[in-house]
């Protein structure tokens, strides 16, 4: 503590803990010039006092250290609950004037802080996308730690503190998040600095940590990599000395660890970084007991301690003997201004945790560099003809970019141990896998400063990606689609994140997060029924349209142009579905751009009605498998029915059935009709749930008359083929289905309908017999 | 190894390998009686060889112990992907062909092993519920010891050992289930032996906890709470002698444990349970290398070592002598039964672990004893005057549930430290929150042998339930209806085992897993946006519809007939959507079983309609919430438009409103259109996203007038009944809907319409100053 005398520390704590208890209580009267009346108190008591001086002791100590040491820092505030503390270090920095220049440093913006605090129309209770400096959501627990290793790589010189709750510890993603140690590159990333918060209490539980013996949560700690430094207590001027002297140990070792690594010269071995283990009491500072309960130090003080102010003279007086415990009068002047004493350990200007440019991420982006597709495209004489593996093609424009952002290093691809398997694998040939744990001679493609993350565990992937997209930076995920439900609720959280982002007008946007959904449904020959399961998109198209976005692309070059579209975009999520398997090429480049933009179109070529009238079909397709089995349907009608006049549609991006009102790519009902007929059997195969297609559809004048095909949780470890037979996807059942609802065709076709039988039965012989699809299924290709 | 002898157990073992490799590869020879040629091959080589010798080498000791012991034990096989090791244990010890008669364990049945194995219409490729002994499919990963926890749970004579893949021990679910430690009763509840697989490699990587120092790893295992035990090496005769020497040390370490607290005396401290940690090789005796490149001990050795067998005759050449390094002719006689020597080790009876009970629970399960209802029901004189919170309500019957199981142990309640936020906490009237770390003075209902379970994870939760539910015993997960997305993929892989379990004749019927979603989304007054998503039931309703059953009763005496009905049940997914706040008593008992029993219903008093002919509009509602909303409408109508003849119908099983054939609740279309009309507007209020009514009803004659309100992402921290007009959900703008879809309404009701409008404008106007909702919404009661 050199600069920062322990008073001025002790002091700021104690106004942001005033700071604290006010916004949960006060609608006026915030300075306490008179005495404490109910009509002061809010009607409704909402927020979480238990976490704040906690946070509040953190915030006042990373100050300190951010001012006389001139960090660059960021924090993620994992109890986010505490949204009161970390409103209230704010208000004190005078970021949250300048971000919300009506809530001034004073007496009259102190009072519209408190009363804004949970009120309908104001704030959120919880550190959010409102809250300056966060990139963090304190609702659902469990992913600080992710998005604060995702916000330190490729950020050499920023410091990312992150305050982990020990609620929060107990999560399956945060439990995991502490192996992080072994993917930070302490020469081109950032460092973290964990502090576990260990408050002892949930709602109404003790936390498992905060009862773990001393040496067994040590070697836990140890176990996870890091070096633990202690600070205990409950005597504050104990603690605030305790606190300095770890901040300056933890960041001296950090300053240590990263000279060593950066300096080169002989090889370093894994880091052991430190991190601090905070034990204080919960709801520290607040009443001592309530109606004879013990409270402070407790569960009980985890939401409101005092719940019957208004009506209670009693918890009235506790309430004002707690406020006036903290001496505002000492704190603020008489214009409500915090005095200089309290504002000596605050940083200025953009040093501020409220102010960094980090945590509003898209001040710092810059447009990834995309080299020309032309480059990457697969050329397409004739539709069908040709097979590429889409991702593979992907993978190669990819690595371009991974090249091109070799300096920059603003631009990561994450997945769970499947980036080669998901044919992604010339990435390699620019960057490694980041990987910092031991390797060995047999290992490929490891290196300390890769920018290709694998661990297996999606919840990792996403929260590093998350963290990394909210500080300005561009990546992928990459991921079996089946699997990619595991980070459901994660996704939940950055969609409402981004949602209410963008209504925020000094939030910067940021770079969507992109999902590339591979080794999908209908090719799990090796896995399985455990492998399918198509439904993220319909989780993500029940979330706020103007952030979500799924496309399908059908081919290499459609996924090329859809890749391009979603590296350049910002603030949205994402969905991408592509296949990994040898796919038919079926537009060239051009053709691809042109069919991406619309989203959904005409593949004239397909289909035998002349474009003059409606036809007597529309065959329409979304995925890549899908499409091939109604182009094998086209086919066949074309051969067996040539008098038939069909449609073929190709839908890219699914919402583009939505109506306009629901979805900003929502079509017209003019262009829907036109494209799929008012009142023409349109069928439909799309490669996930069926029911979806009528969800997003069913306003439509022509909607009686949509029939969808798609997964219907039919499935084993099979082949290709019969994966769609199984769910009535495939290309003769597409021709019944045809033959079926064409008014009068099923007269006249008899005949082609029980070919098609014959064919599926066929089917079902030959795979029994044999283990493969029968050789017309395998060996078939376009003939138009 | 007191009784089997080493070589034994070293022919079992290479049996087992040998069967393994057949599995994956052969399509006929299976003995090896003439030299392999390209047309025993299979045509699509698929499986994962990398895990299974190792999987087999721990079945192998574990057969050993069983027998030796006498031991009940259950086997969770995390590395799933073994499925060739774990079929080839099953077939060797015979609850294979138990199981399966015409897979003989003979020279033709061991043919019948190969060739079903990921062959269409065979069996798949990882274990699932087609495996005798299993309760873990290997697919997706990150369970297995929340699974085998959920086991040993009430099981005090049981053994369960996990084995936990390397990859698998990433994921955020494994992380924090080593953390079961803290909740495992060493008295009532048996034991669980995790072995820790460090096989090294992921599909394409190393794994993180293979390649830490082995002081970091140990640290983070007896961090968990362990004394782990190594066994480590690449021969195989070390390799026996070191894991039976482990598994003897483990076994007496756990019967000294469970000996000493069931001794009682003196309070123990928590245990520190053994585990192993069994370091081999991956592919282990496979091919050293294979076209030059190393791939045992290698992640090439992940899935298929030799991929070319068919056309490549040095790959060809290779296989046959892998196979034949095992000497299959000493392990088979003629016939291809195994000799006495393999089957030395192997257990008798239900002893053999692919034919213990626990693992096929159902047959273990006892009908869960149900007081009456009429004891906990709330009695309703004249509908919605009366408030009751629901969930305390029902909390009453479960602790009663829990008093009558006090015996027997075989139900549970877990949630993640909201069973009392919840409005449950009844319950610790009679049993306690499991709870095995350190406790204070001030802590509550902390228990050893609690059968509550609280944890902050909601992986664990689901898990534990997954585990206990599987091996035959009852339960209750209740959730924060927005944070059961954290499970979402957990749910599905449950569902796909129960589906499949009851296309099998052999596996019994298991207890349902039943959720209890409250603190939903119109409540989250403390929260805001973070804590509201309703998307589970659309997430859920997307999968086997024969398993999933979805209910929104609107009050507590509808909650109880629901709860009774659920907790009867059998292997569904039961999710059970009601509030903890106040709600209105709108059915007595008697009426809340009727409705309930027929899931859809009029509800007569409230409308205006005589019930003989069509109403002029119908109110529908489903959820508390919506339905308080509807009836404060109708009651509007009734005032301002009683000419008008409204219909209100209650939903509380949403599958009614789906067809037929697409779900086994799903209403005939003449029950629908008696109950919906075909053709009346019909103006839905739905607790969750609207879409998903019309997703489930867009088949019905009147779906044309269906309009539906719901949730659309509008949300903050506020009021309940801001909450409602934020989303259009109010009872104002659904007499405004009816307004505007009734037929020549909008002319005769201006006035009305006007006042609606104004009441919103009121709203808006008094929620601002007064942050609380207008007293005329807060006060209202149904009036009729």
């Amino acid at each position: 503590m050199t600069h920062v005398r322990q008073s001025a520390l002790h002091a700021h704590w104690r106004a942001a803990n005033y700071l604290a208890v006010g916004q949960i209580y006060l609608m006026s009267n915030p300075l306490l010039t008179e005495p404490l009346r109910p009509e002061h108190i809010k009607p409704r008591l909402l927020g979480h006092w238990g976490t704040s001086p906690g946070l509040n002791l953190v915030h006042t100590h990373l100050n300190r250290v951010i001012t006389e040491r001139g960090l660059d820092a960021l924090c993620v505030w994992g109890p986010g609950h505490g949204g009161p503390a970390v409103l209230a270090n704010s208000w004190l920095e005078g970021s949250y004037t300048q971000t919300y220049p009506d809530v001034t440093r004073d007496a009259e913006g102190m009072a519209k802080l408190f009363r804004q605090f949970s009120f309908p129309g104001g704030v959120p209770s919880h550190v959010a996308p409102e809250t300056p400096g966060s990139i963090h959501e304190g609702g659902e627990l469990g992913y600080s730690l992710a998005h604060a290793y995702g916000a330190a790589f490729d950020h050499p010189d920023l410091l990312v503190t992150c305050v982990v709750g020990d609620g929060e510890a107990e999560t399956g993603p945060l439990a995991t998040s502490w192996h992080s140690t072994k993917f930070l590159d302490p020469v081109h990333d950032g460092a973290v600095l964990p502090i576990l918060h260990l408050n002892g209490y949930k709602i109404a539980n003790p936390t498992v940590l905060a009862r773990l013996p001393q040496a067994e949560l040590d070697a836990l700690l140890k176990g996870y990599g890091h070096e633990p430094l202690h600070v205990s207590g409950d005597d504050p001027r104990k603690v605030h000395q305790a606190m300095a002297k770890a901040m300056d140990q933890a960041l001296d070792r950090i300053t240590a660890i990263q000279q060593a690594a950066r300096s080169g010269g002989a090889a370093q071995g894994r880091a052991r970084w430190p991190m601090i283990v905070l034990r204080t009491p919960k709801g520290w500072t607040g009443p001592d007991a309530v109606d004879g309960e013990p409270v402070e130090n407790t569960w009980r003080s985890h939401q409101v301690p005092l719940s019957g102010v208004r009506e209670n003279p009693e918890h009235l007086r506790q309430l004002e003997a707690w406020l006036r415990s903290y001496r505002p009068q000492e704190l603020f002047d008489a214009d409500g201004r915090p005095t200089s004493q309290v504002l000596d350990c605050v940083p200025e200007g953009a040093r501020r945790l409220g102010a960094g440019p980090h945590a509003n991420g898209g001040l710092r982006t810059r447009p990834l560099p995309l080299p020309p597709l032309e480059r990457y495209a697969v050329p397409v004489d004739k539709p069908g003809t040709a097979l590429h593996e889409p991702t593979r093609i992907l993978g190669r424009l990819l690595a371009q970019v991974m090249a091109d952002t070799a300096e920059r290093r603003d631009f990561r691809v994450v997945g769970p141990d499947e980036t080669a398997s998901n044919r992604l694998d010339a990435l390699f040939e620019i960057t490694g896998k980041a990987w910092q744990a031991g390797t060995l001679g047999t290992d490929e493609h490891l290196a300390k400063d890769g920018r290709v993350m694998e661990v297996l565990s999606e919840h990792l992937c996403q929260g590093w990606l998350e963290g990394y997209n909210l500080t300005g930076r561009h990546g992928l995920f990459s991921c079996y689609e089946a699997f990619v439900h595991i980070v459901d609720s994660m996704v939940n959280q950055h969609i409402k994140w981004l949602k209410t982002s963008r209504s925020l007008p000094w939030r910067a946007p940021v770079p969507s997060l992109n999902y590339l959904l591979t080794s999908h449904v209908w090719r799990q020959d090796h896995n399985g029924f455990s492998h399918q399961d198509p439904g993220f998109v319909d989780h993500v198209l029940n979330k706020s349209p103007d952030v979500v976005r799924v496309y399908l692309p059908p081919d290499a070059n459609t996924l090329l142009s859809v890749a391009e579209h979603v590296l350049h975009s910002r603030d949205y999520v994402n969905v991408v579905v592509a296949g990994k398997q040898p796919c038919f090429d079926w537009l060239s480049l051009d053709e691809a751009r042109v069919h991406c933009a619309r989203g959904a179109g005409v593949w004239e070529w397909a289909g035998t009605d002349d474009g003059t009238r409606d036809p007597d079909v529309v065959l329409a397709c979304a995925g890549d498998v899908p499409t091939q089995e109604v182009l094998a349907a086209a086919s066949l009608l074309r051969e067996h029915l040539p008098e038939l006049a069909v449609r073929v549609v190709n839908v890219v991006d699914i919402a583009r059935l939505m109506p306009r009102e629901e979805h900003p790519h929502g079509m017209a009902d003019s262009a829907y009709d036109a494209l799929f007929t008012r009142d023409k059997p349109v069928i439909f195969a799309y490669h996930g749930y069926p029911w979806l297609i009528h969800r997003l559809a069913y306003r439509r004048t022509g909607h009686e008359h949509l029939h969808v095909r798609g997964y219907k949780e039919a499935g084993t470890t099979t082949t290709p083929f019969d994966m769609v037979v199984r769910n009535d996807l495939d290309r003769y059942r597409l021709v019944m289905d045809v033959i079926d609802r064409v008014p009068g065709l099923a007269v006249r076709a008899t005949a082609v309908r029980q070919a098609m039988t014959d064919a599926r039965t066929r089917h079902h012989s030959w795979i029994r017999a044999h283990g493969t699809d029968l050789p017309e299924v395998a060996d078939w290709t376009w003939t138009g």
